[in-house]
């Protein structure tokens, strides 16, 4: 069983060292306050440098790359496997791939898609990108880590690019819930009176994303199925209901200007989808705010 | 059978009209410019008031409230139900409700969550409110436009404030939908790769829907299972990734802010649900934006 050490021991860091353990593989853990190894059947080290020298894995997981960069260890790093599953942008996993090719480090950037309660099942799903002949050396021993892992591609930066663009369809769409509770509210609805409906209409969703996936595939926006003009009204009954309840609503709002941006040139009869297109060429063209 | 009138024979009109008939309804129709009804089997009205004054139950289907009030004839409705299935807020649809009540007509309010091409169907949902005695009378005849028809309450403005809550639910993850694959695209991930992955994520969602709408139910947001601090640095990592891709991220941007005033108000370490708590609090302290 191949050796690991761990780096960060937050409730993250722990779960993920006490995966290794119950697969077999010796630990060796360090965080930069003693105490949280408590519990954990692994070997102590004293520095950061003294647990990446005792295992040919690293695995650092901490609060963010500041962290990161403060704590390797260059030297003691130097033909060993470094796998970062510290949040960040796929920018920092970039540069952090840089430096460790410079150093002759070899380098994942990994991405942990699961709570700490899931981390080892069989559920845990985990983002790696990175050379392939890296990962193929080490998909053994972080497979204890959660039973889906997926190594998404060689640039460095696809796990964090892939993690940031489902985290902000996760955050958007629940900003968007908890103003449904609230204006829900504000209208002496129960929560749990609208949350049923809810998910019936949750249910729509898997296929309204494979239709816009194959419109921005397709780079083709018909309107058949829904058109902006559309949206813009409903948005605007939203709006209505929501400013007559005195209810922030600056997400919504930040939605609707989108779509009027789309109506603006001239694409009010397209579908949703053009959106995507329409932020993508805002973007090419440097105008993004 | 019952009679019924369909005034506005737009796509979802038509529909309308089309399964009244289908269920065997003799059915009477007018729209504001003719030749809409072709193809129809149904009386065409000259003039709303006469297309009024031909059955007990008028339903009403036009662009915006501005074109309702434009179409009703008070004299002829007096006596016979009005369902407006028109989008408008719940302060429109209160509006309406008053006014039918002051000249004797009955009203409902009504939402249709379908498409055209559902109505009639078992799937097709329909949201109606209202007086329950107008809504007992008449929900027979109402059944024929879908299988899953709901009374949510004799609160005429019920109907549109569900509909508005569940709208804005919609629309702000349709926002996140559209912005994830502009991401995505820009940091070359093909749109139908990130839409497996974003399939498995909603997966979640029906759960956490649950999770929040209990608490909001019990006022109560203890930040177990995530805090808004961390949510915090998550949008972080979202919106540096959106902003070195130049992709415009104002949306996200809104509900980072709203994240913000929660912690700066001292909710870091509560949940996500806290923000629907605030919303209601800003609001009634009179300070929506």
């Amino acid at each position: 069983m191949t050796s690991v050490t761990v780096l960060g021991l937050g409730p993250m860091g722990r779960a993920l060292a006490a995966a290794f353990i119950a697969a077999g593989h010796p630990a060796t853990v360090w965080n930069r306050s003693p105490g949280k190894e408590n519990g954990l059947r692994a070997a102590v080290a004293g520095t950061a440098a003294e647990a990446i020298a005792a295992s040919p894995l690293v695995v650092v997981c901490v609060r963010d790359y500041a962290a990161v960069h403060a704590i390797l260890d260059v030297e003691a790093l130097k033909g060993r496997t470094l796998v970062n599953v510290t949040g960040g942008s796929p920018a920092q996993a970039r540069e952090l791939a840089c430096w460790a090719a410079e150093h002759g480090i070899g380098y994942l950037d990994g991405v942990i898609v699961a709570t700490t309660d899931a981390i080892g099942g069989p559920d845990a799903t985990l983002f790696f990108s990175g050379p392939a002949d890296v990962y193929e050396k080490h998909h053994h021993t972080l497979a204890a880590l959660g039973g889906n892992p997926a190594h998404l591609g060689e640039d460095p930066g696809r796990a964090a690019a892939f993690d940031a663009s489902l985290q902000d369809m996760l955050w958007t769409s629940m900003s968007g819930v908890v103003h449904m509770f609230a204006l829900a509210e504000a209208e002496r609805i129960d929560a749990t009176d609208i949350a049923g409906h809810a998910k019936a209409l949750l249910g729509f969703f898997p296929d309204m994303i494979d239709f816009l996936a194959g419109q921005v595939a397709a780079g083709s926006y018909p309107g058949d199925a829904g058109t902006l003009d559309a949206t813009a009204a409903t948005m605007d009954h939203v709006l209505a209901a929501a400013r007559a309840r005195n209810l922030d609503n600056g997400v919504l709002s930040a939605a609707r200007a989108e779509v009027q941006r789309a109506i603006d040139t001239g694409h009010g009869s397209d579908g949703f989808g053009r959106l995507a297109a329409l932020l993508l060429s805002d973007a090419a063209a440097g105008s993004a705010s």
